[in-house]
C-alpha cells in the first residue's frame, strides 16, 4: 500500500514536472486539483526546487495553502519550504492555512522570520496567531484549530443550514455545530446529521446537545485523545476556565497525538527513538550514542562492585554462575513492572498511585517468591549444597522485590519534579538493577560464606 | 478527566436506577436519552443486574442497539450481558448494531450461541452476518461497518441530499457518499461538504471524485490505519478484489486499532501485557508468570555457561567482575535493534529488508568499536593489563554485533514463518544475547589466559 502511493506520487510528480516544462500552466492546475490534499503536499514536496520555483507562481494561496497544510515531517522543513516564496506570498499562505497548522509553523521558525510575516499579515490574523502560539505544545491550546462553525443560541434549522454551506469551505470540521451565547460560551452541539434531519423551521435549542463534553486550553493533548477515543468523537471544542470557545480539535489530529505518544514510549522503554526511520547508519549510532555510552559508564560502576567483592569470588567461584541469572531476573521483573508503570502513570490519578504501587508490589512478591523456589531447587539439586542454594534463592528474591520498587518508584518521583518518566527505560532499569543485585547477592552470600564453603 | 467521567456516570446511574424503581418509566427513558452514546453503554454496565432486568424492557430495541455499539471491554462480557435479556430480543438488538459491532459479538460466542440468534434474525441480516464473520481478525474485513450511504452515478445533487436525509440515521458516517456503477463496483466518492455548496440540479459526476483510495477487505488493519492517519479521512470504503464495495471503516475504529497496535508493540517489548489496569495483583502476577518463568529457565542456561568455565574463573576471579557490563552493553544494543526491527518491519517491505539489516549492522558496528575503547581504557587504566583490558574490549565488540544481528534477524525470522514477531522481547534478547555474551568473553578470556594472568 506504502509503495503504490509512492509509484502514484512519483508519476504525478513526473507528469506535472513536464506539464510546467511545457508552459501548460492551466492543465498543470486542473491535473494538481485531482489530487488528494494529503497527496498536494507530497507532491509538492518531491518536485525539484526549479520547479517548485515555477509551480508556486501557478498556484492560488488558497491552494498552496493546502499543500502546506498537508506537508509531513518536521516543522522546520516546512518552514525551509514556506521560505522558497516572497515574504509577503508567504504571509497570505499562512493566512490561508488551518490555524492549528500556521502556529506550528510558527513555533518552529526564527523570532525574526515570525516578525517578518506577522508584519505583513492583516492585523486581527496576526493577533489570532499570537494567542495560539502562547499555549504550550502538547496541550489541547496547541492541538486546536479556530476554523469551527459557532451559531447563536434562537437561531432555526434553515438558518443554521444556510451558514453551514457558507462556511463549510473554511471550516476544519462540519460535522458538529456549535452553539454559544452572546458571550460566546459555549452552550451546545449540534450534529450536522440532526440538521439535516429536522424540519427547516425548528429551534435549532430543541435538537442541540447541552451535555457537552469539551477540553480545556491547558489540557494535556494525551488526556484529550483519551476523551475523544472513548467517546467517539469526530471533533472536540476547546475553552478556556469560563467556557468561552477557542477552537475545536479534530479526530485526525488526535490520530497523530495517539501515533505521537505511542513512539514516545516505546521508544523510551527501548532507549532509542523509533521515530526516524530513514536515517543513514552514522547518524542513527550517534542518536544512540548518548545513551549507550550512559549505560556503559553506568555499567563499570557494577564492574567496580563485583571486584570489590574478588576476595568472596576467589574463596567460591562458582558464586559467579549466578550473579547473571539473579540480576536478569530482576531486571526483566523491574522491565515488567517500569512498563506497568509507564502506561498506568499515563491514565492515573495521584490517588490511586500508592494502590497502584502495592497491587505491584504484591505481584511482584508471588514472582520474587517463585523465583526464589526455582531457583533452591535448581541449585541443590546441582550442586548439593542447601547453603549455597539459599544464598542464591534469597538474593534472587530480595533483589526482584527490590527491581519492582525501583521501576515503580523512580518514574513517580520523575514526574513530581516535572521531568519526564520516559527517561527511565528499560536498559537503565537493567543497570540500576545489576548494582542492587550485585551488592544484595554478594552481601549475602559473603555473609553466609562459611554456610556453604568446602560444602 | 477520567475521574469526572466517572463521577457523572456513577450520578447518573443513580439518578436512573431510582427513577426505575420509583416506577418512572418515561422520565428514565427522557433522562438516558440525554446521554452520551459513550455513556449509554457505561451507564447500562454500571447498572446492577437487578435494574438491567427491567431496563431492557423499558427501552425499545434501537436504544439497546445503541448501549450495546458502546461497550466497553472483552466483546466476552458484552455477549454475557446481552443473554441477560431473552433470545429474541437479543436477536433484535445484534440486527440494529452497527455491523461491525454485531460481528465482534458473533465472533466471540460459543457457536451454538450464534447459530441461536442467526436462527432468530431475518434471512438478509443472518446472511449478512455469515458473510462479514468470515473476515480474519485484524483485517479491514473484520473491521468495516456494512452501514454506508451508496448511490448510482448519474444522480443529482438534490437527490442525493435527499436520500443522505433519509439515511442519516441508519448510516455509520453521513460525511462521505459513495457512488457506485450498475455492479456495485465504487467508482467515486463525494463529500456532504461538496453536496452541501453545490446547486441541486447538478449531476454528481461533476462534484465526484474518482481518485479513490480504498483497501481491500484483507488488508492488515495496520496498513489500514496508516492510510487513513496519512490522508486525514473521517472513513475508507473497503472493497473486494473487483473493486465492489463492501463496506467502510471509520476513523474512530482506527483510533482504537492504532491503541491497539501501540500497546501490544509496547506489551511486547517488555514481555508484559500492559492492556489490563485493574487485575488484581494474583491476576497480574498469573498473567506475568509464563514469561518470567520462561526467563528464568533460560537464565539458568547461562548459569550452567558460567560454571563451565569455573576453572578459568578460578585462575582470574577478575573476570567475572566483566561479564555483567559485557553482557549489559550488548544487551542494550540488542533491546534497540529489537525495537527498530519491529517498528521498522510494522512498515516496510521485504526488499528493503537487507537494506535495514546492513544499515542497522554499520550503525551497531560503530557503537560497538566505540564500547570497545571505552572498556580498553578503563581496564587498561584500572587494571594495568592490557592483555586482560584487549580480552574485555574484544569480547564486548564482539558480543555487540552478534547481539544486533540476533535482535534483528530473529524476529523476521518470526515473521517468514508467520510466527508473530512481537514473541521476541526485550528481556529475551538480553537472556540469549547473555550466552553468546558469556560464550564469546570466557571463550576469548580463557584462549588468552597466558596473556594477562599473573601480570
Amino acid at each position: 500500500m506504502e509503495l503504490d502511493n509512492e509509484q502514484q506520487v512519483q508519476q504525478a510528480v513526473h507528469a506535472l514536472t513536464d506539464l510546467l516544462e511545457n508552459g501548460q500552466d492551466d492543465d498543470f492546475m486542473t491535473e494538481f486539483m485531482t489530487l488528494h490534499d494529503f497527496e498536494k503536499g507530497q507532491v509538492y514536496a518531491s518536485f525539484s526546487k526549479n520547479i517548485r520555483e515555477v509551480a508556486w507562481r501557478v498556484m492560488d494561496d488558497e491552494t498552496l495553502a493546502t499543500v502546506f497544510d498537508n506537508l509531513e515531517g518536521d516543522a522546520e522543513e516546512v518552514v525551509d519550504l514556506l521560505q522558497e516564496v516572497p515574504p509577503q506570498k508567504g504571509a497570505n499562505i499562512l493566512v490561508e492555512m488551518f490555524a492549528d497548522n500556521e502556529a506550528d509553523l510558527f513555533q518552529a521558525m526564527p523570532a525574526r522570520l515570525a516578525s517578518t510575516y506577522l508584519a505583513l499579515m492583516p492585523d486581527r490574523e496576526a493577533q489570532e496567531i499570537r494567542n495560539l502560539i502562547k499555549y504550550e505544545d502538547q496541550t489541547a491550546g496547541a492541538l486546536m484549530a479556530t476554523e469551527y462553525l459557532a451559531v447563536a443560541a434562537g437561531s432555526v434549522v434553515k438558518d443554521v443550514l444556510a451558514q453551514v454551506k457558507k462556511q463549510a469551505e473554511e471550516a476544519e470540521s462540519i460535522i458538529y455545530v456549535y452553539v454559544v451565547d452572546e458571550k460566546h460560551r459555549l452552550v451546545g452541539i449540534v450534529s450536522l446529521r440532526d440538521l439535516l434531519t429536522h424540519p427547516d423551521e425548528m429551534t435549532i435549542e430543541s435538537i442541540t446537545n447541552t451535555r457537552v463534553i469539551s477540553v480545556k486550553a491547558g489540557d494535556d493533548q494525551k488526556e484529550v485523545a483519551q476523551v475523544v477515543a472513548d467517546y467517539n468523537f469526530f471533533a472536540i471544542p476547546v475553552t478556556d476556565d469560563d467556557q468561552h470557545l477557542l477552537g475545536i480539535i479534530t479526530v485526525d489530529d488526535i490520530v497523530d497525538v495517539i501515533d505521537e505518544e505511542a513512539v514516545e514510549e516505546y521508544s523510551g522503554l527501548a532507549a532509542v527513538d523509533v521515530s526516524d526511520t530513514d536515517d543513514s547508519p552514522w547518524h542513527s549510532a550517534l542518536k544512540r550514542m548518548p545513551w549507550f555510552l550512559a549505560l556503559l559508564v553506568l555499567g563499570l560502576i557494577s564492574v567496580a562492585l563485583v571486584a570489590s567483592f574478588e576476595h568472596t569470588i576467589r574463596q567460591a567461584p562458582i558464586l559467579a554462575a549466578f550473579i547473571m541469572v539473579i540480576a536478569g531476573i530482576a531486571g526483566n521483573a523491574g522491565t515488567q513492572s517500569l512498563a506497568l508503570a509507564v502506561r498506568h502513570f499515563g491514565s492515573s490519578t495521584d490517588k490511586s498511585f500508592w494502590k497502584n504501587l502495592i497491587s505491584e508490589l504484591l505481584s511482584s512478591f508471588v514472582l520474587a517468591i517463585l523465583a526464589g523456589v526455582v531457583l533452591f531447587g535448581f541449585v541443590f539439586l546441582w550442586q548439593d549444597n542447601e547453603g549455597l542454594a539459599l544464598a542464591v534463592a534469597l538474593s534472587a528474591t530480595v533483589a526482584i522485590l527490590l527491581s519492582a520498587l525501583l521501576a515503580y518508584l523512580v518514574p513517580a518521583a520523575l514526574r513530581k519534579v516535572n521531568l519526564d518518566p520516559a527517561l527511565v527505560n528499560g536498559p537503565l532499569v537493567q543497570t540500576v538493577v545489576d548494582w542492587a543485585a550485585i551488592l544484595v547477592y554478594f552481601g549475602i552470600a559473603t555473609s553466609m560464606l562459611n554456610e556453604f564453603i568446602g560444602k
